[in-house]
């Protein structure tokens, strides 16, 4: 019955969500950093992979915590953000408008992980799984540490600049 | 020539997917007040239907100083983030979990625009546009705030309490 769906229910359908939308990242960060100019740029790309990979395993933790089996559902929203990277990469490929294009499309993933881990965080608080809080503030933190590296970047880089 | 592709290209690309995006939001935030139990989320969307008002017509102000029509273009990424809000309001719908749910698709719609407004800011004012970067701020400003209420709600609101 619905009725019988808790919040317990809600933050394992979340956890799913970004499982699923973490391994994407994984999946699209190398074709980012291989598409930067700036070596600034592809290095924080590169990096930020090794990140993801960790945040991958972060919640692979929570899910063996939950007692549950790891698994990603399909997630609608990061396949639509991807997908919106991939045509900014296609349509300025080549123009000195690219790397602008590039750092816009992985700020819009980093908001929705933050988006997400926000709320999985609130929950597990709620839920009084400080075990979990734990985790998903660790990534949390990362996240939003590359975020504000890219807006840096976004205001100073070269690149970007030469594109005005 | 995509050479000639600048970021005046890109700003103005951004400017349409999110203008999309905006126009999508209006249709969706009175599904989600109808949806919503607690009478502080009901408010809280109503009133950020209004606001959003404001913001689809700060970006016309913004075309118009640009001296080109107000003209969407299709987000994927909205698309995903309001089927996915979707989603949750039909698995969840009845349940103690629906407005946790509600608050967590809103959250996820509040970050992809900060993560285009903080964009569009950092680009117009890269272009010397101090007008939009005006505009723009204040809309920034405006979704940050939403955000964070949202956050507050999470953690206080009784509903999302009864379901833990």
């Amino acid at each position: 019955m619905p009725q019988d769906k808790t919040l317990d229910d809600l933050f394992l359908d979340t956890l799913k969500d970004i499982y699923f939308a973490e391994r994407q990242i994984l999946k699209a960060l190398p074709k980012m950093a291989r598409a930067a100019d700036d070596p600034n740029l592809k290095a924080g790309f590169e990096e930020h992979r090794e990140q993801t990979q960790g945040h991958v395993e972060r919640l692979e933790q929570i899910f063996e915590m939950l007692g549950k089996p790891a698994r990603g559902k399909t997630c609608e929203a990061i396949l639509g953000i991807i997908a919106e990277g991939e045509e900014i990469m296609e349509e300025f490929k080549g123009t000195p408008a690219l790397d602008a294009g590039l750092i816009s499309a992985a700020q819009a993933v980093e908001h929705y992980e933050m988006a997400r881990y926000g709320t999985l965080k609130a929950w597990a608080d709620l839920l009084g799984r400080k075990d979990a809080v734990k985790l998903l503030d660790a990534t949390y933190q990362e996240e939003a540490a590359t975020d504000k590296k890219l807006t840096q970047l976004a205001e100073t880089s070269e690149n970007v600049k030469a594109a005005a």
